[in-house]
């Protein structure tokens, strides 16, 4: 028995030439990203992760990050994980995720890594973790979700 | 057949008197409710309504609410729900939400209802949908929640 | 403030007219739902109802009915309700779902009832409830699901 | 960046020295696990691996095994991954799990891998899959489950 989770590793090929930059533009127009301060760290097909820097208009009542918060990065982190499989004349919706919040989001940095699990003709599913870097240089998972991704047609 | 939703309706006394008041303080200490712009609309036990008006920094790629945001909302809604049935020594847990995305988020003010079916000693199982006001003055429920809060002993 | 769960109410037509035997006939193919001793109920549009009686062999370690059969029957109960919206050449396939134990599923006939509340034109998101009859002629929700159900072609 | 799904590696102790005959004794318990025909293949801290052969009883309405079934499996192999962490006088409840349906479950053999992420005092997170053995000895992940147990202490 290995100890990681066994689900049959996936490999995945990106939906075009340039999806890098289609994830950074799709990305830079999230308004919502940039108010919560945001950014996208990298880039791989059916891989994206971003970063947070602890901000502390971003809390719940116990100063930690509110729920909200990591679950906004890990749909977003999800999302472009899946976006990245898919063609230039499609764009991607959130259908659903779940999130558990297994510890409080304390740290003074949090990543979230999106990670395409299963990419359908039109139903991606993607797992997405939310880890914070503490200040003593370890790091912890907070939050985990399972999300379903959808592959529309591009309006217009 | 009934048209409604058949659940066993529950009915709940809430967990200490002045049960408005501290839903209404813990939620002023959520420093991120109030950086979306959210507000208590309504309290009573084990029913909790927030409020957020729309803006335009809190969108995602095509301009509707960020899923993040519908999530936070229901979340806090929920929460609360749960948060006003619970003794006066306790604090309420995130432990898990599942959000579906049922239309896109547009109009001028959006309402989360949260309500708790099932009031365990520690785990509370809570519903909250997402209620759009559009420009029409018609609604449209736009994201739907189904949560588990825990009772947690407070600190200190 | 309302005590009822607030979304606003849906209101369904069929898929095609004879709907409610297209619901029994592919429910009699559902060779699981015959071996866990299951019947449908009752079927209208966007709401179908099924029931089962308790037996010793569905149980787990502490003699209640298992996740898995209170799962089973609330996804076949979402899945049904959702399908009877769904035109001829359709089938229905579960995306995912979302199970909530409340309470320990005891008693002496399990009742499950699935409800649209979102038909789109290829997703359908539902809710569906699990209600056990008790031996003194009371209710108890036991399990609550929130499930995402997709229409596809139907092959050949 | 690693394809792998970046969380924080757990390692478990086990919750005391017979923990792998207390698995296998409680699953012999589950009445419906024996209806099923499913057996305990492998267990480990905070790791259960569970096995069923396709039985054409176990099917929906395309002949593929039912998701309440995938659901049971993984519902087991997760619950039994956090009881194998779990001391002596104490039982494992499932609050809650979600499913994913990744593609149609056809095969001769289901492995369920359950597999604890966080183990707190009460709450223990578990992800597990569903993974297919098919005729020409390839494998496929047909399901996935992010499930949240809770540790009881046992009756009597």
């Amino acid at each position: 028995m290995t100890d990681r989770f066994p689900t049959t590793t996936p490999s995945f090929s990106p939906g075009c030439p340039d999806y890098v930059q289609r994830v950074r533009d799709s990305f830079a127009r999230q308004a919502f990203m940039t108010a919560l301060g945001a950014r996208v760290a990298d880039v791989a097909p059916g891989a994206v992760d971003l970063e947070l820097p602890f901000r502390a208009d971003l809390t719940q009542q116990n100063g930690f990050l509110h729920a909200g918060v990591t679950a906004a990065l890990a749909d977003s982190a999800a999302g472009y994980a899946a976006y990245s499989l898919m063609p230039p004349d499609s764009d991607v919706l959130s259908i659903e995720f779940k999130h558990n919040l297994l510890s409080p989001a304390v740290g003074s940095l949090f990543r979230a890594h999106g990670r395409v699990l299963r990419a359908g003709r039109q139903i991606v599913v993607v797992q997405a973790s939310v880890v914070a870097a503490l200040d003593d240089d370890t790091e912890k998972t907070v939050a985990l979700m399972q999300a379903t991704m959808m592959q529309v047609r591009r309006d217009g």
